[in-house]
């Protein structure tokens, strides 16, 4: 009999044994602390990877990430006979495209500047463009970065995205590599990052790239922290370059209370809340993966160790 | 030749007349003041109704609102040989769905709470429900409510509308009358009010209704100030009936800069911007209705006087 271990948060795990025990009694599923023979276990599941993993779980085959990123990975330490597996599943998707189009019509609408208004006791409309006018770009082109940008487009916005390798997205111009990244940074009035943690990544929202964007741009940052250089956007915030700032992810979490971003007038600030993995649908996703791993199909969300996503 | 007098801000009657002389040249286009022979007006566009419109204009046979709402009109003074014709244009419509779009999204996801957390420099997530787990309740089923559902329910909120008479609307299950309101308002998390300014609606959002919804429920205003009893708001939010409000109409408009309003902890206030005509779509609209009163086909946005919108 097969053994799956689920080592997350347990009132998630009790809900995820509830639809293994009912859509796969074939499966021995536990619930950390409760491992049992750690030599038994086949399948792993944990937001973080365990350490001396190797030694501890001899028998894993499949490791599967709780949550959409795997950056809190190390890859190199996984061994060649793990296949790492991140999350990919309609909750997370659904959180995200709520969250980003909420973070994008507060910034299209004025919202952060009426705010400021109200706290001032000011009755002030401001001229009120349509979506059609708003140009919105969209870093990262995975299963996130396409469903925000397919609800982008469904309500009028002007979109475009990038991604390193070319990828295409029903009726959204999609550019592709450093080549052509200037251009499309150039047409970015809102700019979403949603790109893995890599060594390529880290620091690239940095004062080189918000040069490049229309004068008073506004970032959206639901990527990970440290792919932001605070210093710079506080600067370029504060010389007008950028306008305004929504961070759901900062370096480190939590951010400390006295990080001065907290208090910049133009940075909104919220806890990693973007998006959170929905355990009946996840546990659903993983079923079919496990199924597809028995039956030899590819696997939905399979981490690529060389790209490191 | 028939004459069409702009009678509203100049700056858009000029996108206007720049439309009308393109798609409709044979029509004479005059932007106040330069309205010419009064009496040689048939068609009139305006925000607000021309004191003593009978003696100014005789001839005049249609009257355009340049807005969505009609309440500023006096529909008893008006001639009866006088047609009045709301707003439903596009630009408006669109407007409208973002700004409750937003509204919606910024109080299921807690958005309020988390700016209040900031001020503390306060990181601590809150639980992520799923939209299905939102109930969002429309009150008011024009174009305007319609549109607004239609967006809603694409997101995956559990949304219902209210109206005074029967309507149906796909997928969304539509309570009607006063008799069936208590049930509607039951299963109202979140309740938007798009209703038109009558004597029934006036002061409709007061201390009884809000009893209805369940404890803790937001309102998002977007109908017309006068039907909110302020005290009552401030009321149900101060003793927990009510979570959150977002007004974006008030009485009186601007709202005064001593009103307690502005300073609620719980009251997000915007300058009545949420839906804005867009000249172009606007005026095209308005030439479809011309062509359509020259043919003797019903025309789009008819008030009926009876119901007052």
């Amino acid at each position: 009999m097969a053994t799956f271990l689920y080592m997350a948060d347990a009132e998630r795990g009790r809900c995820w044994g509830e639809m293994f025990r009912r859509d796969a009694p074939a499966l021995d599923f536990r619930l950390w602390p409760d491992a049992g023979d750690p030599a038994q276990v086949h399948y792993l599941a944990t937001w973080q990877q365990p350490e001396q993993l190797a030694q501890r779980f001899p028998n894993v085959k499949l490791l599967f990430s709780t949550g959409a990123g795997v950056d809190q990975f190390n890859l190199a330490a996984l061994p060649p006979t793990v296949s790492l597996v991140r999350m990919v599943e309609p909750g997370i998707v659904q959180g995200m495209v709520e969250y980003v189009l909420h973070a994008v019509l507060d910034l299209h609408r004025d919202m952060p500047a009426y705010r400021r208004q109200q706290a001032q006791a000011s009755w002030r409309p401001l001229p009120v463009r349509t979506a059609a006018q708003c140009r919105v770009g969209v870093l990262g082109l995975g299963s996130l970065g396409e469903a925000v940008l397919t609800a982008l487009r469904g309500l009028g916005f002007d979109c475009a995205g990038w991604s390193r390798s070319r990828r295409s997205i029903d009726g959204v111009p999609c550019f592709a590599g450093e080549a052509e990244r200037a251009d499309f940074l150039r047409r970015s009035d809102i700019l979403v990052c949603l790109l893995p943690l890599t060594d390529a990544t880290r620091g690239l929202l940095n004062s080189a790239l918000f040069d490049a964007l229309p004068r008073g741009a506004a970032l959206v940052h639901v990527g990970r922290g440290p792919q932001l250089v605070s210093a710079d956007l506080v600067g370029a915030l504060d010389d007008g370059r950028l306008g305004e700032a929504m961070l759901d992810v900062t370096d480190p979490e939590p951010l400390p209370a006295d990080d001065a971003l907290w208090r910049h007038p133009r940075v909104q600030i919220t806890p990693h809340i973007a998006s959170m993995t929905q355990p009946d649908t996840a546990a659903a996703v993983v079923l079919d993966n496990l199924r597809r791993f028995e039956a030899g199909l590819p696997l939905v969300g399979l981490v690529d160790r060389d790209k490191g996503y």
